[in-house]
């Protein structure tokens, strides 16, 4: 990622469909809402609770979007990302 | 439950019925209204006062609901858990 | 009560009638309006200032109302409670 | 007063007509405005500025009028507690 | 002056006219508006910045106007006093 | 000056045109907009960015405006001063 | 720059045309928006994540335009620095 987020941000790319894992299948609750799922795919330097690559549940309507390289991300604060896939 | 949630959250699955307990009988004050009683399946690593499988009474219109293998839940912050049923 | 609020929240029954008490009687100011005294039922760990059977005068529309036990009770914050009767 | 105000509160008692003190009189500027003198009937553990007896002015619209031996009071915060007649 | 303000108030007499100084005339900046040049006449026990008799500029559409022997007085807080005339 | 603007304030005096400097021109963005340069004439106790004398850029509707010696001066507090003209 | 902002503010010029860097192209999500990309050219003397030259992404509609020798620039909190271009 070419982008670095400052402070406690997160960089996240949405995932489109639903999610499948090894204990599950993750959907938002409503298919014509749009997709809560989304992929880390760069972190501030004080953020601690994720990492790259990790599947996470974000809050609606949050974050500035962006595009990178053609493919649309969403800057937006640590404290909008609500829960991790395991 | 795959989904970690982070920090002072926790996630809930709200209970259709009544709850019927040792002591008596909880129900949300018109039957009308949305239910308010929920069991706690997941908490977050900075949670204290609640644990998995409680039944707890939380406030209305909070949280971020999200479709988890069929199953409806809840992502809340603990603030928004009022009281445990005993 | 088989209800336990949780930090510091107390749980309270609005008292329908005026309150008696050795020095003299409460009222809410207009007959008409929504009761504002209450007896505590349950208080939360980090409660201080009031005890299970105190009455109490608290502020208007604050709170969760659930019935419990057929009974409706009101989850409120102790911020919301102003004054005990002697 | 049989009704004790919790922590920084304070319970008044409106004063209706002008108050004529050793040194002159205080009335609100506008004669037909719900009048803003008011005596201290009862005042909460950590209140520190005032006492019981003391003749105040207070910021309109505040507080929580409840009815006492057919008295009305207000349960108000310390902070609506503006000045002290001497 | 027989009001004592609490804290950080203080008690201002609204100046009608311009105000003529040893170094010039201030004004409010248009004649129609409210005056905002006012004497100080009260402090409360924690304020540090201006003393009695003091000329001050204070923030419009502030305080709470009162009448003491037949004058209009106005109880703000400090942090609306903006500047003093030296 | 013959106002002191207290604590942590700045009186301000508007600048109507461009200003130029050594090494350019600074003007607001669109000339029919309310000019945003002006010229410190006055610092309060805690004022310790900016000096009497110093060209700045401030924030647009802020402060309060008063008429002294028949110049309009704005009374504004410091975080409405953006940047300094070096 | 001949403006120097004050405190934990830096001055931006936003970019009209997509960025080009060795790992790739970002641009704004919609073509007609307003550009979200822009270049340091001031920073105060309390900034310390960004430095004069780096091409950053801001929040949109955010500070306060002025015209430097011609050219627009914007004077904005560091806060509305979301995440740098490497």
């Amino acid at each position: 990622m070419m982008l670095k987020p400052l402070g406690n941000r997160v960089i996240i790319k949405k995932l489109e469909a639903e999610e499948k894992t090894a204990s599950g299948i993750v959907l938002p609750t409503q298919a014509k809402e749009k997709p809560q799922l989304a992929e880390i795919v760069a972190i501030g330097k004080d953020v601690e609770d994720v990492k790259i690559g990790d599947k996470v549940v974000f809050k609606k309507y949050v974050g500035t979007e962006i595009k990178v390289d053609n493919e649309e991300v969403t800057i937006c604060e640590m404290e909008d990302i609500l829960a991790i896939l395991e």
